[in-house]
């Protein structure tokens, strides 16, 4: 096990009606704040009036700024970074899945920085403060109601990038599994991915001794692969949603990476898929992953066959290793195809004119290299993603 | 699961030679402490000299009070306070295991209040402020590194009482295996059990649908029980002992608890036994905890079972459920003698003549019951501690 540090101070306010909760958490940061959401959905379904109506009730005063898409862009963050300084705002309230919360991020750092809030995107400059921020989660996916992390698309160049930072934790994260309900099948599939993907990143990992976080990712991943088809049957099954969506924010908290190296090449991989042909992140990742644990299987099949065996019940042949690892990942590619996505990207629409693009995108011109279980230049991944033809 | 809030802002600092940033650490906090500590072995092996050596190169001035012991009293609590509110130290530094932290919290309630600390381990009043403190764990055990607790024995009546609060969560905790290495194997064995009953109080509970965190407990039992006999085996093994520290700190951190309503009678009924005969906690738990499984057992055999299979492997008999869970029990204290400990209450010289004043004591003569799995009256606890003859 490697040295670490570990810090999450991000309050989690869990359960049924919590959001009416959303004002009095509100309140006790400031009085003025950014209200920021994505589609038209929270306004449909009534969410959004409740939200405000328990500002109202805590006499927090708000601005709305919606229309945060998936992939979220970086002009959105902009004009946000505005409104606040114009307004004299000093909290955001995110209401959404990932996509929001990652915009409402990038608006708390950029608000308090004097120059483009794109520099800390691309690393030519490190966030040093930032506003608080509180989030109401609608999407379990994404993690990013209990992550230091934040992902934006800057529309020029197709540029999909990260900032992690301790500042970036929320104060606190509402979580009500019953906002849930009324998610489309697809985007559920597509969390389910994502969660599964954050859980995998993390796995596959070089360092050795580290079979108690081992053991707590595969519980997660048992958890998420045994909640979505009860979910996808019965999207009102409260018992269900609960454990996927504290699963979903455990995964990507900081706590199963503890002590490890995990890989992250397939979400550096899929960011460019999505930079380019704007798919939803976790279609995304269905399909990058089998095609990378393909690529990367023998580096330490020891490890993928104690997850085939674990996670996925494959009957373990000792004698047979590289037998017992694929199941496990043909088991994966079943899932996927169970709760209806597509494990090639044929599927996503994407013709093979442009995957040496990608692969050169995602190295810079294979200047550098990307992954920790498996270094990949460009040319690994460009076969990665023929196998994922 | 059950609506939940959990928060635990505790930072981590973990890994070798961590304990060499005390003094950088503290520093962020404040330059005028209370240095706090426990037997005469942290002197003889060098550590408390490496701990002033840390703080003397951050310039952080601090005042020495040793001499916790296990199961530590309320007397040197009031030395503590007072030493601080003389030399109006504010910050307390614990170097030690789960009675110097607990010592230590209890001092940082008192400071900051005019009234007797006891008071709020009656529960006649509640903490409103308390001051920061850091910890240097040594004895991985009772999870008062990250936790909300505090356990303190009023000499006077031999009562030993627990106080609960957000503002006892450290505000830093640096944990490195490698000070755990010259533990005696007894309390080696005692910090095991200790752990394991922390794990076990959350997982018998009558909250359904808790799939998650029931896993996320079982993957904890299974590391502690597989990495104590490696520890005990090589004392220096860093690999056993880094999984080991961390999930114990892991079991008492609040995550684990989440959604759901632990029991607790067990901890409860060992309070009686240790306030009254001065074991070591884990010892008595040892003791404590497989009597209670007999008597409980038939209040929910699925879950004993499940328990029975997952992390004692003991082959499901689905028609033997009884016999299962009893397999499952068994290698429990199989497991407790494996690692040098007692389960009946004569291995802690305690003969039969004070079970009814225990009994009594526990339930206030009576008056409340105890146990959220299972409700204990003076009578049931009377007949447990009789299983445990």
């Amino acid at each position: 096990m490697n040295n670490f540090e570990y810090y999450n101070p991000t309050r989690i306010i869990f359960g049924k009606d919590t959001h009416n909760q959303a004002g009095s958490y509100t309140a006790k940061y400031s009085k003025n704040i950014l209200l920021h959401y994505g589609s038209s959905f929270v306004k449909q379904s009534g969410l959004l009036d409740k939200i405000k109506s328990s500002l109202d009730k805590a006499n927090v005063n708000y601005t709305e700024l919606g229309g945060v898409k998936p992939n979220p862009r970086l002009s959105l963050v902009h004009e946000g970074i505005s409104i606040c300084k114009e307004r004299k705002i000093d909290f955001i309230l995110a209401l959404g899945g990932g996509s929001v919360i990652d915009s409402a991020k990038a608006i708390a750092m950029g608000v308090l920085y004097s120059g483009d809030v794109w520099d800390f995107y691309m690393g030519t400059s490190q966030p040093k403060k930032a506003l608080p921020i509180g989030t109401i989660l609608t999407i379990p996916a994404a993690g990013s109601e209990s992550s230091t992390g934040t992902v934006i698309t800057k529309e020029e160049g197709d540029l999909k990038r990260a900032v992690n930072s301790e500042l970036l934790y929320p104060q606190f994260s509402i979580l009500n599994p019953e906002l849930a309900y009324s998610l489309p099948k697809y985007q559920v599939a597509c969390g389910a991915t994502d969660i599964m993907a954050h859980l995998m990143e993390r796995y596959f990992t070089n360092t050795t001794h580290v079979s108690f976080i081992d053991r707590l990712l595969e519980s997660t991943m048992i958890t998420i692969k045994n909640t979505v088809p009860k979910l996808l049957k019965n999207s009102n099954d409260y018992d269900a949603w609960s454990q996927f969506m504290w699963a979903g924010t455990i995964a990507h908290n900081n706590l199963l990476n503890t002590g490890r190296v995990g890989d992250w090449a397939s979400h550096d991989i899929e960011h460019e898929i999505s930079g380019i042909y704007d798919v939803t992140h976790g279609a995304g990742l269905a399909v990058v992953f089998p095609a990378w644990m393909k690529y990367t299987m023998k580096h330490d099949i020891n490890r993928f066959v104690q997850w085939a065996s674990r996670v996925w019940d494959v009957n373990l042949d000792m004698f047979d290793l590289e037998g017992t690892a694929c199941e496990g990942i043909r088991r994966l590619e079943e899932f996927y195809h169970s709760i209806g996505l597509g494990t090639r990207l044929i599927d996503l629409n994407i013709k093979d004119d442009r995957l040496q693009e990608m692969a050169d995108k995602c190295t810079s011109n294979n200047t550098k290299k990307i992954g920790n279980f498996v270094s990949l230049d460009s040319h690994a991944i460009y076969e990665i993603l023929c196998l994922a033809q």
